[in-house]
């Protein structure tokens, strides 16, 4: 719902169907949603549990996940989040055969790799949300740290979304100057040690929000219709997000989605940007892709 | 929340300060917006349960309110809320004493009058949300009713914020055009009880909404952040807000807070508009007023 | 070049095709928008004397016009502009035979009525900017008189755009109350002539802006890129536009185009709205109708 | 007027106060933007021939200068400006004490200098737009070449605007990564030369629209509204900009301004960025310090 908000605060399509499996919940966020007509400009809202609502999307977001039970095992949440995606990727991909669609639930790389399979779609049409917010909260922390605005900050985060992600000290820039000159001049003792722990910090940053709040949502909802304006304005940027990685820095073990910084236009994806990897970045990239391939060898898919 | 994070994706503050009781669950919702900072504007946002940091607010939105218990009677409701904002309004004024006060919380016309005198600052600083959310659910049924766009409709709720407020059916127009000559041209069969009809679900909206996802949000949201764009940067745009209402419509018996149309700017209220109103809505307006009188003389303040 | 430059601020379009006889001087200006990509959502500028380059347009925007020589009288003026448009219309609509025209042009309603034949297309493809302008400066005009925001005014110039344009007194409000009441309340002496004054205002305003600075531009950019948002993300807004009247108001002397409300959407023409009109309006409004009736006749078209 | 009109379509201030010598073409202008008030946030905006309209300015932005008669010197041509800018800078700087300066005449960095010395005002609020169009520019031609979002390039030009700007060429990077390991990628056989092409371009690019449509408009008006927008709303972003440069990168010559990446916010001047230059491009920077200084030792100021 932050999601489907942002994307109408920001005025970023003329049409939102909402799809839900709870009628009631569903029907109630989406009057809550058509109640502010008057304070934005006009977008048609529709909501259903049908999804032949979607038909002739041109972006399908999908969000819904299985909550883990108490004592169950990740393989066991994903295969029961497998059979889920099972109901909702093939009708989005028949409703909207040239849509591209974009995962946000987790796992997210590999329930990417998942709804690439199910939708039939070429890879350039199925993105996962991936790092994208990692990297927004990388940046926000580098920022705060030195006191610029975030939009200044440029720093990825790729490979697997979660604990195993690879930040990328050497393309951390702010205001397109490296930042290692920067923080010279700004006469901050600032080491290697400083930024690994903004890296842990992002890391353990959504564990933190769950923790305080119980869930997040306004981050990723802002992170993914900042995502959608690339796609849907053709606005060719790039994004740090889940594709298939097959191929790049010497990923060949099979079909594995990781993030990877990527151009984002009209057609989906545009181009997997080539970053230089020290050794052992690159060696931890493909650590992630194998251990992904692993649990995705269980999936009998 | 969703009124803050609607000003911040709207831009509407170079600084956002959260209060709540709950220090856990506040940071949470604290982190959750600072991790967009890539996606947005600069902005500033802090949070503590200590009022300290509101110090030199332009303009303070107070949410803050007890819900009802089983049995309760709704005057021991409002008694406990009284007492609830005894410890809100006194350090939100000694803090920012030139700030505007927006009260939501409901019942939101007898709290912004228990605002206004906790405050002790003039009554054009003390405002209510009021009918300004029931007002866009009226535009956005009539608008959905004819497919025009809600903007383009112009129609008043006014008075006791709730199941007794008053909509003024003369004010309708739609493109500037009085909405019966617009019906009858599209051929509408359309009569008054077509438009009491619309009024009673916008009145049962809230309890709609409430009774399907649990509480309304999105909606409020952005009415609210409506009403702090209009406060902030001074647009003397007219809303039906909740205002000092003696004097106005023959209400005389006491000092009492209604929804008005009502001229916003930075200095808070800057003219109540003067509407002409059948008999029968004048003396549905004094009703109301008399009620609410009532109530606040059980409060002993 | 307003337009063009306010479409591009406000993101409306993905891409934008500049035309114009001269090459050099169009040159300029699409370099002169294009070096501001940096602070800009990304939009494609192309610019060419041919108008392949407008080819699959949603709408066509289209400004040129001659300028009326020493001595010369209108209707010569009027048929070199006819001559010109023979060379622009036909190009737009094979290049975009499902685009909208948008003809801002002088005399808007004739060559929207030109247009409109040269094109083929069906009426509700082809609007005149008409007075669409001219009811945005009586707005502002009425604004400043109050000190309310010119956004909470409706009123309506209708007819013909220019010197003969019909005022619609009935139908002025402020913040949807209609304006006699409101002005009553702020103790405003308010006559019937204060507003003609203001209409003459509003009349003599473009020469006023023309005999000072040369030539209008910002205003009429403001206007058009608000026409163009509205049909190209479909708000179903009402604007008063050119629009073929034949058969509204007893106007039934032949084809002709004349401003009305009109309700405007990605479809063009969705509907033109009925307004109770006083027998005087009616009889300026047919007026209008013949007078520019006889300009036609004598085009031999 | 370009950069007043962005400022006003961008909503990024509440009052507009504009001055020129010519007392008609203003007052044309004025009402040019008045008239497009329906469209509009509501913005007051004023216009005089007499600088008390501007008291209480948050920034004051001066785009005067005299043009350069046939035949004159490029020091006479300076020598009328000074005299020129004593007349406007004193009484900007008496009614607005506390305001930020922020000046766009050519030649910029002299003038900026000027600006300083006859405000008294502390450099952190004495600003020249300096070198931020040319890098837009840079920017825009380098994304143009990749066909990547020219938000996405982060690139360089500083020291003297105008012919003798140095570009950072190790500054380069599209997306966070620096350039020439994204063209590596691309595939793009792409040297040193191509980039210095583009640099060469960017230095021409302001003669070849002057010479193509007669002057600047829309890039500078969107150039200046993004420092503005930075000033005014605190954003605490690195731009580009003319600033006393005394004590960096060994310029020690005496009191001189020339574009450096530096940190703008409600504060004005927040900080210079250190930038890790060659040896070249610091010669060349104290070159340019050393011939502006020359040129305002003429001045006898």
């Amino acid at each position: 719902m932050a999601i489907a908000q942002t994307i109408l605060t920001q005025d970023l399509a003329d049409e939102l169907a909402l799809i839900d499996a709870k009628a009631d919940k569903l029907r109630g966020e989406m009057l809550d949603l058509q109640h502010a007509a008057a304070f934005l400009p006009r977008t048609k809202i529709v909501a259903s549990v049908d999804y032949a609502v979607t038909v002739g999307s041109d972006l399908c977001i999908v969000t819904a996940g299985a909550r883990q039970n108490p004592g169950e095992s990740r393989l066991n949440l994903l295969q029961r989040n497998v059979a889920l995606f099972s109901h909702i990727i093939p009708p989005l991909a028949k409703y909207s055969p040239d849509s591209i669609l974009l995962i946000v639930s987790n796992p997210v790389d590999v329930l990417t790799y998942v709804s690439w399979k199910m939708s039939g779609f070429p890879s350039n049409r199925v993105i996962g949300s991936g790092t994208n917010l990692d990297s927004s909260r990388f940046r926000f922390l580098i920022a705060d740290h030195l006191d610029v605005n975030a939009q200044d900050v440029q720093a990825y985060i790729v490979g697997e979304h979660g604990d195993s992600s690879v930040a990328l000290w050497s393309t951390i820039s702010v205001g397109g100057v490296p930042v290692l000159s920067f923080l010279e001049k700004q006469q901050i003792a600032y080491e290697k040690e400083t930024l690994e722990n903004i890296h842990k910090a992002v890391v353990e940053s959504a564990y933190e929000v769950i923790s305080l709040k119980g869930y997040t949502s306004w981050a990723i909802g802002y992170s993914v219709a900042n995502l959608a304006r690339s796609l849907l304005r053709d606005q060719r940027k790039i994004h740090p997000v889940s594709v298939l990685a097959k191929g790049f820095y010497g990923i060949d073990g099979g079909d594995v989605f990781l993030s990877l910084p990527t151009q984002l236009g009209r057609g989906g994806v545009l181009g997997v940007t080539n970053i230089h990897l020290t050794d052992e970045e690159m060696e931890r990239l493909r650590e992630s892709a194998k251990t992904i391939l692993e649990v995705q060898s269980q999936l009998g898919m």
